[in-house]
């Protein structure tokens, strides 16, 4: 595994981080303790909400996004989070969608406090087996400047 | 449980929706699957980081900030969510934080679609026991109204 440090990333890079299969249980077992809505963790009651049926939370999506930044072969030496922006669910996550998730450097500067790291925004999306969004946002991060 | 509908929230209208622990071996476990970056799940790696020690990762606090939000004696009828906006982490939530989370709604419209439902906007405002701020963010809901 390979880190990727600040100077390493090109603003408009682009990067699949891979796919995943949305599993039903792992979904419902997270939303009943992180998300105890009736849409995430009752398949019954779900059918009369606007999504039909069970739908994921948006932490389960955003925690499978998480896994598979840290799962490639080469990953980003992020040392703290700053922030999201413009979360989106446009359309929600089903059960047994198999998603894939993009992400796009879309801002990087150096950082005020710190000399040995950056901050570097990415734009993350992710989208279904008919390349359908499915939630998007934008992350912000300190990223480690490679070591001397 | 009373249920809280559409009509029965006042813009600007404040309520905390409790107090939580904070519990590394809960936080952490979270971690191990849904955000295994070190700073979140290694007590010996985690000091070299910018935290210091370990810190609760954030959909961790978004999720205690979901079960308290539908714990109470009243909860929001909501159908379904739009989205999260300035989604801030200004200082980390540690291992014992004693949080508390206030919520006021900021926005509130009729919805163009749904002739049974509104959107909200609220502002989540997660403090620590020192009333230092840890977590903030505006998430947008669709509210059901008031059945006849």
């Amino acid at each position: 595994m390979d880190w990727v440090y600040f100077e390493d990333i090109e603003l408009h890079q682009k990067e699949q981080l891979g796919e995943y299969t949305v599993d039903k249980e792992e979904a419902i077992e997270l939303s009943r303790k992180w998300d105890p809505q009736p849409f995430h963790t009752d398949e019954e009651l779900a059918k009369s909400f606007p999504s039909g049926g069970i739908i994921a939370p948006a932490i389960y999506t955003i925690g499978i996004v998480n896994r598979l930044a840290v799962q490639g072969d080469s990953v980003v030496a992020a040392m703290a989070g700053f922030g999201w922006d413009e979360v989106r669910f446009p359309t929600p996550v089903y059960p047994d969608d198999r998603i894939s998730i993009l992400a796009e450097c879309v801002e990087k500067r150096e950082s005020n406090s710190r000399h040995d790291a950056g901050i570097v925004c990415s734009l993350i999306e992710v989208k279904n087996q008919r390349s359908e969004l499915r939630l998007s946002f934008k992350t912000t991060i300190l990223v480690e400047e490679r070591p001397h």
